[in-house]
């Protein structure tokens, strides 16, 4: 098991952040929020999928427009995502927003960070400081310059006794982000957000991304993720919730492990597989079900499974707890097993 | 960028594994080698998918009555996976295979094993002994047992003067398959396959292995991966090819960066994306494209690839090197985009 590090907890809306909570899921509309409908559509979408958390671009004036009724109408708290012009993150703490994400680089002045810092402590908002090594210009060394730089911003929001603060250190590249994040950890006790910027689309992206933030989570550091995939960001919160699954975080349900069949197979390991993950769906307590396909791995595995399906030859063994408890033909192992959880869970 | 750790050489057919070696890619074939044809077929489109070997299992004494034939058919070296009886070893050695997988632990005794190796040793054939947290029985600390197991195996190997060895030491769990491959590397100069056993099926095994697979090459481990996919084979070989991309391993070919998009995006990045993907897969070089949506994060990302395109409004600006080449319509985006990329790379 991941010894997770205790952070500062930071509140936003009804959740904390950080200190001994769960591992935040969080992914960001593509909406324009001046169009409200598709815009709380896809609020309710990410948060029927997972989302704990869902963030908003406020590029100019007119999207602050619906944005109190947005947030009035989101089942999650909202994060407004602002660059360039502070009137925006004013606007959207007016409007209700639970968090703010800033770059106090190209807001244009520390008196107008100072004003955001002072209307967001006066109601309890959080803001994320974000720096990301490919909006840091040019520089000998990108990782020094970001760590640096986040030295500054820190001190300021604390000299202005702000500190309800989330950091988050990305880069496209893996080891960078890494480096990063770890160094942030060893100096500071503020929640990190996670995901490693620009990751592309599709498989490609969802491997680096779970690499990337994967590596961190394993160090016990990481608060909050957020899988950037070009795409619905729908499947940004699947990959999210599968990294989070593949480490144990956050766990509950059920972990099915199945292994990938070979010529010694001979039960149809995969529609097994598939068949007991839809029929388990609902159990809410953590237990991991092993689906194995022969005699090789299978009883070890099924062994340190919480239950399990070792197949033989148009049969298969049911395990429960670490012993054999029977064997029965191919096409009621499922059934079968499902009875023995239900029974022994 | 990874340093990767230099391990002893193993030959395998006319491919080196480890020392500086590229890692290869391998994967199991699900067929019975019984079926002559389904197994060639299944071996060439996994070789066609970029596997660099690929391994069979050989269940029984029948499984072995076409080997020969399917070696010689075969465009990559193959690998028998033996288990019980060392007899159907030396029948794999005898039919020509490039490397055995073991597990010297079911083989029944230490003369069974001692004549596989010295078999192995005459033609010069690999063995990787293989060991599973999940086969190794009960016991109050799995990784302790299978690092002495490993220990003993080892120095049997060693003492009867076999050294083309490969290793593997794997679990269901990531932690615990880190955990035993950096042990081990502490300790023995050999190179390491990767894996983590029993994935599951779908994007959630493709995560687990992505992470626990990735977090070993991260710190510079690994000579050979092979990810577990309940299902087709080939899946392995993709996911495979982007872990090893993902952490710039292996590196050729065109790395495409491009952003999640938000509200901010007035192109759409991910067909741009796309369709640049499918214009660049036959360039060899290793160059790096940014495709970003807007002016964030746009140009920062952009000037640290190789190429890539920001976006405006109906617009793009193309970046080379690090500098602004010209701006040009979203619809002459791409091909002005390839030309650049011919011209200057």
């Amino acid at each position: 098991m991941i010894t997770r590090e205790n952070t500062l907890p930071v509140m936003i809306g009804p959740l904390t952040m950080g200190h001994s909570h769960d591992v935040l899921i969080q992914s960001m509309t593509n909406t324009k929020t001046t169009d409200y409908n598709a815009t709380i559509y896809q609020i309710n979408e990410l948060a029927k999928a997972g989302a704990h958390l869902v963030r908003l671009a406020i590029p100019d004036k007119k999207s602050l427009e619906y944005l109190s009724e947005i947030v009035k109408q989101s089942t999650v708290p909202l994060v407004a995502d602002i660059h360039f012009d502070h009137k925006l993150a004013l606007g959207a703490i007016d409007a209700g927003i639970a968090k703010i994400r800033l770059n106090p680089g190209n807001i244009g002045s520390q008196d107008k960070v100072k004003e955001v810092l002072l209307a967001a402590k006066k109601k309890n908002i959080a803001i994320r400081i974000g720096v990301n090594t490919g909006s840091i210009g040019e520089s000998q060394n990108k990782v020094d310059k970001a760590m640096q730089l986040m030295d500054e911003y820190l001190s300021f929001f604390e000299s202005c006794q702000f500190q309800n603060t989330v950091v988050s250190l990305k880069s496209s590249d893996i080891n960078t982000t890494i480096t990063m994040n770890e160094r942030f950890a060893m100096k500071y006790k503020y929640p990190l957000h996670l995901g490693i910027t620009e990751a592309g689309f599709g498989q490609q992206a969802i491997v680096k991304s779970a690499i990337g933030i994967g590596a961190i989570l394993l160090k016990g550091l990481g608060n909050t993720i957020r899988v950037s995939l070009t795409g619905d960001p729908v499947q940004e919160i699947h990959a999210a919730s599968s990294i989070l699954k593949a480490l144990g975080i956050n766990a509950s349900g059920v972990n099915i492990i199945s292994c990938p069949t070979c010529a010694r197979t001979d039960i149809n390991v995969e529609k097994l597989a598939r068949e007991i993950e839809l029929k388990t769906k609902d159990i809410k307590e953590k237990i991991t079900i092993a689906v194995m396909g022969c005699v090789v791995n299978g009883p070890g595995e099924a062994m340190e499974a919480d239950f399990g399906i070792s197949g033989g030859k148009e049969c298969g063994v049911i395990f429960a707890k670490g012993k054999i408890i029977k064997k029965v033909p191919e096409d009621q192992l499922v059934e079968s097993l499902l009875d023995i959880i239900k029974e022994k869970k």
